[in-house]
């Protein structure tokens, strides 16, 4: 695939960073640093509106709502807010459909700006009723979780779950800025932030092989919640998200390859049903199996694929995935957005630091299962 | 508005007319002609795909599925159809999820194409699908209606209804292209031909003086299907339309005017519950109502506003709405998508052949509802 060199990293900066999405008349910028969302002048600019929803969940909401309402109140005439079910299994349509009917209840007009308040979840489906309501309304990302900061507030890709498949039911649609508000980390369980940590880690081997080796050296500041060296992992994973989604904004080739570990992942977080893992377990223990896969097509050798497994192991994400059955694996996975004319196509990595898409012969697909599964 | 000058009418080829929309990447040509569906170089040169999915309802299924299937054959290894229920009552979340359902069911990957094949409520729900489907597949609109062949089909505009709002969920989301096929309309109940026609109307006084004119000439002509007639119609329509939308895509301004009839519209369908007037009936009579407060407020001159609503009223179209009460009419048009602020905003007339927005007082819509409802 052709692209342009990923810019080089560079130390975080004492106050808060920022990083541009560069997409034309789409383009927005990512706000990571301490106490953002306390602040005003962090959504200074924005769209004003006479309203604004702020979408949140049930854990999130009663943490933050009335701290972010106060820093959008210059912007809008009132801020309404409403509490979604917190959970994975709540992205679905029943779920976005109480943000419509807020939303037409409170006459809320194409002008209206919503604000996506909590993890994953949350920003997926805020911005995908932003993306539908009155086709089209402007949004705001504030992700308070690990993993919505370093990967599904910046892009652009919003979506709900299908029973039939995850993720199925989406549009692009780019939020207006995006607040990375590290402080609010703070609340964020543990298990939470190794499942980020998943995605955190994905970036090394698709991308940047430096980071892998800061990531080696830097876990255990990171386990431990160190601010800065956490604030560091939000804007090198941010940056190099953002070098892939300027260059693909549709995933039309390059942008694929942040779906390393998410094809296998997919399919134990469909299998077991959403919600019981994690998006990050299952990624986590995704990028193992897509690893072994690599290694096993000798695209990498077995000590850089077991230098990924180790790391994702000390990180404290699962290795072994459920034990569906390799017919159920490769069904499941067929379904994937990535599948064209039947065949399943995994982001494979090869050599360290880059990666590419390829189909996989069924018998290896079966051994990386066999090897990785309960 | 700042607009380009509207192309000069030209008249109906012999042979099959060529509309195209200019929107730079997103650009498309409309066919208009006789025996298209039956042709497979109406399709040549549209993406191939493994599957594909027409998508259409009970009543016109049976009439074109097959014609369109051996049409597009060349196109696609499997071509799968679905048969919604017709009506505006079924243009509504449970419908479009039975085609996600089905596109999940098939493995359909997100290189499937769709083909809507149906009148307006098709297309919007086939094109939202589209939109949606894995975050956007292609889609190719065959509208089989007036209606749909002058209006909805063309410009991307693609939604479901919400019970408390028309249209209220949708997306932008372009075709590959439109195919009108004249043939189609030989099955069109006359009743949803009047319905077209109101559609078709719309185009003189928001754009084209001249139009108006030779509507008023052709009428009879257009009520007896006359095939060169309607041709002409269909051409026209679709060219002011395509001027219209190449100069605004997303409305955020001169495509209003295409709603010119729409918002006391709107009110008349909500307020009796979708499907009891058919959409072009309620615009019809919408029509009436807004040339009327474009007389009141010294926009057009009386004898204008007579002109237009003798011709809707010569098209056979109901020029009184639902007595609902005027209360009931206002609240219903504060959810319109042009409302702003809580202030419902209307497309007026002035002169013949420009409209604008704007707002009205009170007084003034409610004479207009008392006027000219039963």
């Amino acid at each position: 695939m052709a692209s342009t060199h990923l810019p080089p990293a560079s130390p975080a900066p004492a106050g808060t960073a920022n990083v541009a999405i560069d997409l034309g008349d789409r383009s927005y910028d990512i706000l990571i640093g301490e106490g953002l969302l306390d602040d005003p002048t962090t959504f200074a600019g924005l769209p004003k509106s006479t309203k604004a929803l702020i979408v949140t969940n049930t854990t999130v909401g009663p943490l933050y709502t009335e701290k972010l309402r106060a820093a959008i109140a210059p912007l809008h005439k009132q801020v309404l807010d409403i509490e979604l079910p917190d959970g994975e299994q709540y992205k679905d349509w029943p779920a976005l459909n109480q943000v419509f009917t807020r939303l037409l209840e409170e006459a809320a007009d194409r002008k209206t700006v919503l604000y996506a308040l909590g993890g994953g979840v949350i920003g997926d489906m805020t911005g995908f009723a932003a993306a539908c309501y009155m086709r089209g309304v402007p949004f705001v990302q504030v992700p308070t979780t690990l993993l919505a900061q370093v990967d599904s507030s910046v892009g652009g890709k919003t979506a709900i779950n299908h029973p039939a498949g995850k993720n199925m039911i989406g549009a692009f649609y780019q939020p207006q800025r995006v607040v990375c508000d590290m402080s609010t980390l703070d609340t964020l369980p543990q298990r939470e932030l190794l499942a980020g940590l998943a995605e955190v880690i994905k970036y090394g081997p698709i991308a940047d092989a430096a980071f892998l080796g800061w990531l080696e050296d830097n876990l255990d500041a990171l386990l431990a919640r160190d601010r800065q060296a956490l604030k560091y992992a939000v804007q090198r994973s941010c940056q190099i998200k953002a070098w892939v989604v300027g260059q693909d904004e549709k995933e039309a080739g390059l942008r694929a390859i942040l779906n390393y570990g998410h094809t296998f992942g997919h399919a134990i977080e469909a299998g077991l049903g959403y919600g019981e893992w994690l998006h990050g377990e299952a990624v986590g223990c995704g990028m193992v199996m897509a690893a072994d896969l690599s290694a096993r097509l000798g695209l990498i050798d077995t000590a850089t694929a077991d230098r990924i497994i180790a790391l994702i192991k000390r990180a404290g994400l699962p290795t072994r995935g459920p034990d569906l059955g390799a017919d159920r694996y490769i069904e499941l996975m067929q379904v994937d957005k990535k599948a064209e004319g039947g065949e399943t196509r995994f982001v494979v990595i090869g050599p360290l630091g880059q990666a590419g898409m390829r189909g996989a012969p069924d018998a290896l697909v079966r051994d990386v299962i066999a090897t990785h599964t309960r």
